[in-house]
């Protein structure tokens, strides 16, 4: 018989998982800084198909699906890399994606970060962005969502409570989406759709990725947009919303569990009009 | 008669301005992580006006102007907040945007920067660019280009010499554009040139502020085109750019010393091949 999670994530797990961080943000910035002579040799042509983004991918989700195998056994773990392992009845499934946000990691932008969802009974439920370039880990886990970064002068760690914003109306939104590429190309219905409500914002930006969800948590930003999305790229990020206050809203009106377009707003009325220009028939 | 900066920027100035950063960090930090309760009262209408870009623009604007009087007095000061001042007719010229890249440091991303640019005799000679929440100096001066950043680890600083790709061919590029809205409504003329060179290259993305430019330094993007600068926007970052080997092309096909569009590229060859799709005619 398969070995089940019955017991409670509190179980000093949420510690060991995030003691995981120090690790993978290791690997992480040594590939995002370069391993630089890999990289010029792979310029000339020396080290054939050297790819950082896809070598700091496998490494960290080794560690992390190594870490939860020990503190959590029996679960499900579904990550970017290593596909699905653990019984598919578990209880508990956790998401892994080693470093969402790739192409802001090849070009030295800070928008990515390592996520860590973890679903039961069909929620999301907890969840961990780890930004290890800036030293912020973002989290949710029991409803309380925080970051914790250096703080100033350095040293000690700060714990910052996240609150979204609490914007209700798309006028004064400020919305960010990744790329506008997302809904397609210019001239399709989804893009035409986005692109609508690109202009009934106070401000729209592009960029962002992972960050931009946790920016919303912390109250900056008050609706991210975004289309394609794996389930991987949003389970981590939908409790640190919901525990700031916000929502993540699929297109079923649900929790968008298995990732496609999302809406992540400061409230549920923002959230629906935003679903009203993206899905007018809605 | 007014006195004159006639000695090289090269005597101890540097390390001044350099000095200088400490400082200018710790306002835009400060700003950055919020003033938190003041811009909480100012949502609820409590401290209206409360604008945390404006007050670090103005603080740290006068911390660069008070410095610059002090180690090279007699030069002009060119301030986004502060205008012109100092002789006209001066042999040197700051260009001074305490937060370059507003819409970023407002939403809590890190491609924004403060931007020191000297020109001299007509070119711009030396520039920087500081990232206080990353802990970045971007610096060019006497024709190298380096970062300086927290060691891996913590503790001392790295100092990394910057080198631009080398990439010549558009269809090996990869772009950035803080946003695409800078050339325009879609359906303009410059914005379909825009989309078009967009469509050339091999990945293109948004966002990235001043922060693009120092990738493109940095050997992690190829090619930055923006245009509605301000030459406050551009000074400082060419001097980053070019001693790093690239190049910064304004519309005329010299250094964009008063902003406008410009196309900053790894290689000449590239900026060229930029300029030819959004400009056919030239």
């Amino acid at each position: 018989m398969t070995q089940r999670a019955d017991q409670p994530l509190q179980d000093g797990t949420i510690e060991k998982i995030e003691e995981l961080f120090e690790s993978t943000g290791r690997v992480a910035r040594r590939h995002f800084r370069g391993d630089l002579e890999a990289l010029a040799a792979a310029d000339k042509g020396g080290a054939a198909g050297y790819d950082p983004v896809t070598a700091a991918d496998e490494e960290i989700e080794a560690l992390l699906r190594a870490g939860i195998s020990r503190f959590s056994p029996g679960d499900r773990v579904i990550g970017e890399e290593g596909g699905a392992s653990g019984p598919q009845d578990a209880r508990r499934t956790w998401f892994l994606d080693p470093i969402d946000g790739t192409k802001a990691f090849l070009t030295g932008m800070t928008g990515w970060g390592t996520l860590v969802g973890v679903v039961e009974d069909g929620r999301a439920v907890a969840g961990w962005m780890d930004q290890p370039v800036l030293g912020e880990t973002f989290a949710a886990v029991d409803g309380r969502a925080v970051v914790r970064r250096p703080a100033a002068g350095g040293g000690s760690v700060e714990v910052t409570d996240l609150r979204a914003s609490g914007c209700t109306e798309l006028s004064e939104a400020i919305l960010y989406t990744t790329h506008p590429s997302m809904f397609g190309e210019a001239g399709g219905e989804a893009r035409r759709r986005y692109d609508e409500l690109g202009l009934r914002v106070r401000l729209q930006r592009f960029g962002g990725d992972c960050y931009a969800y946790c920016m919303l948590a912390a109250g900056r930003v008050d609706l991210v947009v975004e289309s394609e999305l794996n389930a991987y790229d949003i389970v981590a990020l939908i409790p640190i919303v919901e525990a700031a206050g916000g929502v993540v809203v699929g297109s079923d009106g649900g929790q968008p569990l298995e990732g496609g377009t999302v809406v992540a707003a400061a409230t549920r009325e923002l959230a629906e009009q935003a679903w009203a220009v993206l899905r007018p028939e809605g």
